[in-house]
């Protein structure tokens, strides 16, 4: 991979409690999503966070990562299904923090074992960018995968 | 803030080098968000990418401090524009890591002096909970903020 950078836009109206933002990506890939406090820590009611969007990163990064794995195995995958969940929480003494990240991945993909499989995740994991940003900055990742 | 949780869902078919994936937010902000390998390490062509969405994240999250940390100063911002690049490069013996977070912030805000409106950025900045994430992971954040 090259150096890569990747920017995007806020706008942001009024104060904390009352105002709200909007999030634009350079690429155009979406544009105006709105976000809030309230909506970030109550009800989402169709606004998304910036939680949200390190869960859509995290486990983009991943799926990509898992698939590598896969086809670098011989047994590239058909099909990758994965969900992740960004946990914050009230960390004593340090306020808010991210401190989790719940994956579950289901594959289908032809020609694979479960331990071939299970071993293609581990290293998906270990070389996946997003997976070690997040345990360096000592979140807990936790991944349960199955082929379906 | 409460205990939050935030889950994004990918779909992926195919291998790396020529499948594509797509990112469906649990809030329904954003769907069928398009992304794949071409496009993360070159023209991104209209799709997103792990690096945009944390982009996002980061500056959505800045955001939402400077606006608290203005407004409990008494001098709550009217309009906050910010631009959060996200860089990705090649570490020698890590492979490719997320190395840094470039930020570039203009406020507008009534009755606040050079500098109050620094130090109300440098204390978002301590605060928010995604630049901790990111300098806990060794990641190079930079903010340059102006007044408008």
């Amino acid at each position: 991979m090259p150096h890569i950078e990747r920017t995007a836009h806020v706008g942001w109206d009024g104060n904390l409690a009352r105002g709200a933002g909007t999030l634009d990506a350079e690429s155009g890939a979406f544009a105006r999503l709105p976000f809030s406090l309230p909506s970030r820590v109550g009800d989402p009611g169709g606004k998304t966070s910036p939680e949200e969007l390190l869960a859509a990163a995290h486990g983009g990064c991943l799926t990509m990562s898992v698939a590598g794995e896969l086809t670098s195995a011989g047994t590239p995958p058909g099909r990758i299904d994965l969900d992740c969940t960004i946990v914050m929480d009230e960390v004593e003494g340090q306020g808010h923090q991210i401190v989790g990240s719940k994956v579950e991945i289901v594959v289908r993909a032809d020609g694979v074992d479960e331990v071939e499989f299970q071993d293609a995740v581990v290293k998906a994991h270990a070389g996946c960018p997003f997976s070690q940003l997040l345990e360096r900055a000592g979140v807990d990742v936790s991944i349960a995968a199955r082929l379906a």
